[in-house]
């Protein structure tokens, strides 16, 4: 396959490239690296060093990896070159991952609400709009975020997507439909994500452009097996108070001797995939594409759930470090079950990575080996969800989850 | 009330600020002309003449109305003025009709769909983080669309904004939820307010704002009690394939002796609104705001539907005009029912202003009256809704509408 990765220079772009040229598929990474500036502007840098993007895809071809083409391209601003691009590669598949994507990041202020909103549909709908415009058949897969569903889902499983509900028309008769999960976004991020869901049901009904959208769980991990074969091929290992995802966070803290800081009590209860099923998914993905004029396809990708308090006690407890509540930044129920469906992945033939001494392990090594990186200033998380956080100002009533009326 | 009306120079915005000026209240408007901008583009003009907006402005002070403000700033662009103006003015509401308002011009190409999406979700964006980064409890109306429903309702009424639904749990039990109506926009345009709906919900949820949504019908006649004032003060009056809207477009096709072109069978049933109930709607929304905490105020702004060639038939009978049949440039059902729910606004003391011959006179006499500044050119739409509608292709698939599974 001939495949653009848009974002490739990112967390799980970077990883996915590797992965699916190692499967000898024809990748170009599509990036403007605003990841790495916004290291810069928060001062925050990968606990893990990355080298250049030039010199990642020039390390990689010397040890023999199949050559992955790299475009500087900003896919929010920049639509004719994207529109080129595609015109000229003719691709098979594109995968989105061009987008902001860290949820303290898109509450800092008021700039960082615009800019995220203002990158991430602009971006999501420049992609629909050059595939539509080029007259090709191109399968799009985008990386949403479990997110979408909201955390209150009255004892239910989430399903994939679609859920079936009953409504009585005018005459009392019961029917019955399937429907977009409705959203309940936390945060600006998460908020984007399911604006962009909309964009993928109207571009698949009106346009019968083939749309897969994958509802990613927190990403543990560093590694995978083709980041592992030369230091300067490493993937990023974010731990700072923005982009640093609770797992990866902890075995950091661990690592370098910092308390594992809890938000609120930690009974938040959320979905977790290992990097490296997150490339096994996106290729998955791209193996199993929806028919023309099929509906959007919606996977959950994800493998496990487990309570945030849990997890730290589970990395206390191999590490012996100590565990430390902090008041939570987020507007969101204190405590929540989270029952999810992933069918779809384990039918295609996932077989999960799931939370292993050994894993968690390889993590805490990497953190070590790279402790001396470390910026433990950076760790706290600064984002405030409301203004009534500030001190002094009553706390904001619960937020409206969608829970039994 | 301090008022600020964002697009307080188009065809909804302009009587709507010199109804609350009428009213007594301190308006100013805001606004950055760009449908000024479109008309040029088009070479598609009002019917109507429209004076400058500094003239509008001294002839309604002239005449003795109430002084209404104005101030040139693009709300999508220049958040900086946006949150400076809100913070110099400390408005009680802002009304928000500063979003690109055509689905055809939403559908002429690739750039317009990307201005709409950029301008009406940025706009939007921009009012909402500035409203939170003034500190203020500023009410937001913002001016939606019934078309954020859809045209597929299984023989419901259209609720005002939320489904009640029921899901079953994992242990057979049946559970009733309100949901947000689920989105079935059929154009790029109808997709930005579907849009505009999760921003809405995200910060009446996140940050308490208090917020109106009006999902208006399709809008007819010209004229207010103000705007009759001075022929300086009419409003627009639209007639062209992109801006003009169809009783409107039958009403000045029958003036100027041109056949009443309907699209496709005429079997699409559409929600209707005289120009004078739109300016009392918002009106009544906003001496109604809700309270802060509340869900956001969903109100279905319209007071009848009509089936579109039954439409063309009535103009037809009273003016003798001759109904032609056109292709259907929207990649819709050829025909739909629909029944809606407009409680809310009979509540708060809406007397309806239904289709009677007098105003149907009224709109043929303005459209007469200025017959010979129409440029008959400019009456058809050419915009296609997909890439397959261009000769010799398929037709797409039917939508998929929000039907029974």
């Amino acid at each position: 396959m001939r495949i653009l990765i848009l974002g490739g220079d990112g967390f799980c772009g970077w990883p996915t490239a590797l992965h699916l040229a190692d499967l000898g598929h024809d990748v170009v990474i599509v990036d403007n690296l605003s990841r790495r500036a916004i290291e810069h502007e928060l001062e925050a840098y990968s606990l893990t060093p990355i080298v250049p993007l030039g010199t990642r895809l020039r390390v990689w071809r010397e040890l023999g990896g199949r050559a992955i083409g790299s475009e500087r391209v900003d896919v929010a601003r920049e639509y004719e070159r994207l529109l080129e691009l595609i015109v000229g590669e003719r691709p098979d598949a594109i995968v989105h991952f061009a987008e902001q994507r860290a949820a303290p990041y898109s509450m800092k202020s008021s700039r960082h609400k615009r800019y995220t909103v203002d990158n991430n549909l602009n971006a999501t709908h420049n992609v629909l709009a050059a595939i539509v415009e080029s007259g090709l058949d191109v399968h799009l897969a985008h990386l949403g975020t479990m997110g979408v569903y909201g955390y209150g889902t009255a004892g239910m499983r989430i399903p994939e997507g679609y859920l079936p509900v009953e409504v009585t028309t005018e005459d009392g008769t019961r029917v019955r439909q399937e429907i977009l999960y409705p959203a309940n976004p936390g945060s600006i991020y998460h908020m984007t994500k399911t604006q962009d869901q909309l964009f993928f049901a109207y571009y698949a009904k009106n346009d019968g452009l083939r749309i897969t959208d994958l509802h990613q769980g927190i990403v543990w991990g560093t590694n995978t097996p083709q980041t592992l074969r030369d230091e300067r091929l490493i993937n990023r290992f974010d731990y700072d108070g923005d982009y640093g995802t609770v797992l990866n966070r902890f075995l950091m803290q661990a690592a370098v001797g910092y308390p594992l800081t809890v938000h609120g009590t930690g009974g938040q209860t959320r979905a977790f995939i290992h990097i490296r099923d997150t490339v096994r998914c996106v290729q998955l993905a791209l193996e199993n594409p929806p028919e023309r004029g099929e509906r959007v396809r919606i996977l959950n990708q994800m493998t496990e759930t487990h309570r945030v308090r849990d997890l730290a006690q589970l990395v206390a407890g191999s590490t012996g470090a100590h565990v430390e509540f902090v008041p939570n930044p987020r507007n969101e129920a204190a405590e929540n079950d989270l029952h999810v469906v992933n069918d779809l992945f384990l039918d295609m033939g996932l077989r999960p990575t799931t939370l292993s001494e050994g894993l968690l392990c390889e993590v805490t090594d990497v953190a070590r080996r790279y402790a001396h990186r470390a910026d433990l200033t950076k760790i706290p998380c600064t984002s405030t969800w409301t203004r009534r956080q500030a001190p002094g100002v009553p706390p904001e009533a619960a937020p409206q989850e969608l829970t039994p009326t």
